[in-house]
């Protein structure tokens, strides 16, 4: 059999040296626990549009397809904030996600003891914190169709549609509850199903799709309650589920909550390949902070904890993700931490790369 | 000259309550003040649903359109949850927004210093807060057109339509605008310009607009980022402006930021009728809490500070504005507080019209 195979994609900005560091945890796989993977890497965002001309080319594309796994850093940077629409850095990814279908974006949320502190909650409200959002990530108004900037009279108008079917409501309702069946079985749906029809319907498939999941508990709110919900008592929930648009904000406000967005992963999954493996990219929720790349001052922890998730959710290794996730608890314990988090008396300020290190020879 | 004229809803669940004690307000600045308003009183949402079968009855409506002002409480009740789309207690509060082409909704986000432990955050993080965010109120997904629910090939597709014309943004662009000229100068626009066209004009119109104020530091940022910023540091922001749907999240979440949710008005305003004044509708922030409604448990401020909004915008009484917002602070500060706001030690609870009584005195 052949070993599993791996993109890379390390991106714009810290992507590269926050990669750096889990080429390093990836090869100790390979050494320490025979986990070879085959690796290749390749360009995506604003670097491919400045060798290709493209944030992604169809050769890469196409690479994403056939590998078991896609790594991404991070995209995008004021260099390329005035280029067209079609050709910024975002492009690329919102390519991948589209044409690799992945429709389920898995978003966890948690606070981690050592870090509780450096949320600007406070402490009870987020010490212990561990939720889930499953975003749907390939459809509603982030692709719908018609869309653009249109002349009508004398002005332009803006347009964009939000559309879901059945179908892509179901699936990623199946992927929500397929979570919740494994966590506490407390699933939250959030629309806007008192203003958005496509709202209702979103409601009614993921009640319809919940009789097959008699074991969850399923309640409904509304998008605008859910971020007030969030923000005033984050452990009420344990699975959230929700559509493309409020997924992006509602994961980014829970990031937000637990106060160590340098240390949050996600996976993003599609329907199964011929091997049985989900398609699958996995990358930081973190962006590519042009600011402070190149300068050791990046946190590799979520993008190291993204491995952890595709150690999981593409490979079947739980235990092994169990291994890389306990270690990075282990260099927090010891007062280990990159320029994000300092702050607190007594840590150990350390370089990307001095965290990498740190965190292998706790592996 | 004839008295100004107000229309009063008080619509569903606590409304009619918190609505009283706004009353009693009203009828002080008429005897004390020598301030009499023409008061009129009719039915929105649920009850108005209940006795005419339609959320909003067209004489409502043209009433609502003739006023100087509309007050209203709340609507919306466990009740309503399964009527059609079509009547649903919201339709008729939204019908009112678009049909008095209310475009710019003023939400501000205040934290008073007496209330500021009830805040999941930080009292760092919010003590002083005092943001105003401007949501666009009468177009974008809320009203685009398609809209429904259409049957496709074999299954159903739930559609929605974002739709912005430049003058609909450059009009509320403007409000914003001026409200920063009054404040501090500082005008923060969210949208998701990286993902969407109407984000794109969106960015566009705004900055062009900020060409005619140039005193105001104008800054951008992505909607999902805005929901991390406001929830890391808010005081970061002085006046946000938004579109109709991202405003339904962000203020919201402002909103939660305080703690203190049954204390903050609203406004929205619309053109200049004949007399100079805009049309305008107030009502309070919160829900129609039907849980607690008829217990003499629900929070008045939050109503009667829209009221105080009322003054200053509708009726150019800012002094009489301020007044009235002293009056409620001068009651917080000597510990009274209704049952959404106990849990302190050494404060008084008093019920909703013990409230209105106590702030009576103040005045
Ligand atoms: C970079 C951007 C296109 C993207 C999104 O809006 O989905 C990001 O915010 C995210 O959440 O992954
Ligand atoms: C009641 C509902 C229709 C409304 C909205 O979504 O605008 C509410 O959430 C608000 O913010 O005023």
């Amino acid at each position: 059999m052949s070993n599993p195979s791996l993109l890379i994609l390390p991106g714009d900005g810290i992507g590269p040296e926050v990669m750096a560091e889990v080429r390093r945890i990836i090869d100790w796989y390979g050494t320490a626990r025979g986990m070879v993977f085959d690796v290749s890497e390749d360009l995506v965002g604003g670097c491919a549009y400045d060798k290709h001309g493209t944030p992604l080319h169809d050769d890469t594309m196409a690479k994403a397809q056939e590998v078991d796994a896609v790594l991404l850093g991070a995209v995008g940077g004021p260099k390329y904030d005035a280029l067209d629409f079609s050709v910024k850095p975002e492009r690329g990814l919102l390519r991948l996600r589209k044409e690799m279908d992945l429709f389920a974006n898995l978003r966890p949320a948690q606070c981690f003891d050592a870090l509780a502190d450096f949320s600007s909650l406070k402490k009870d409200v987020v010490a212990g914190l561990d939720i889930m959002i499953v975003r749907e990530l390939t459809s509603g108004i982030y692709f719908g169709e018609p869309r653009g900037i249109i002349e009508e009279g004398n002005e332009r108008v803006g347009i964009n549609t939000q559309r879901y079917t059945e179908s892509e409501i179901d699936r990623v309702a199946r992927s929500a509850f397929e979570l919740a069946m494994k966590r506490n079985k407390k699933l939250c749906s959030m629309e806007k199903a008192n203003v958005m029809e496509s709202g209702i319907l979103w409601r009614e498939v993921v009640t319809e799709v919940g009789k097959d999941y008699p074991e969850v508990e399923l309640s409904h709110m509304y998008a605008d309650a859910g971020a007030m919900q969030l923000t005033r008592w984050p452990k009420q929930f344990d699975v959230i589920v929700t559509d493309n648009l409020f997924g992006d904000m509602l994961s980014d406000l829970a990031a937000m909550l637990t106060g160590s967005l340098g240390m949050l992963p996600s996976a993003s999954l599609g329907a199964p390949m011929a091997n049985g493996r989900p398609k699958a990219l996995y990358e930081p929720v973190h962006g590519s902070a042009p600011d402070i790349a190149g300068q050791g001052k990046a946190n590799p922890i979520a993008c190291i904890l993204s491995f952890a998730m595709a150690l999981r959710y593409s490979f079947d290794q739980g235990a092994e993700a169990d291994r890389l996730e306990k270690a990075v608890e282990a260099v927090l314990a010891d007062g280990k931490r990159t320029a994000d988090l300092l702050g607190e008396e007594g840590v150990q300020p350390v370089t990307t790369s001095e965290m990498g290190t740190a965190i292998l020879e706790k592996l």
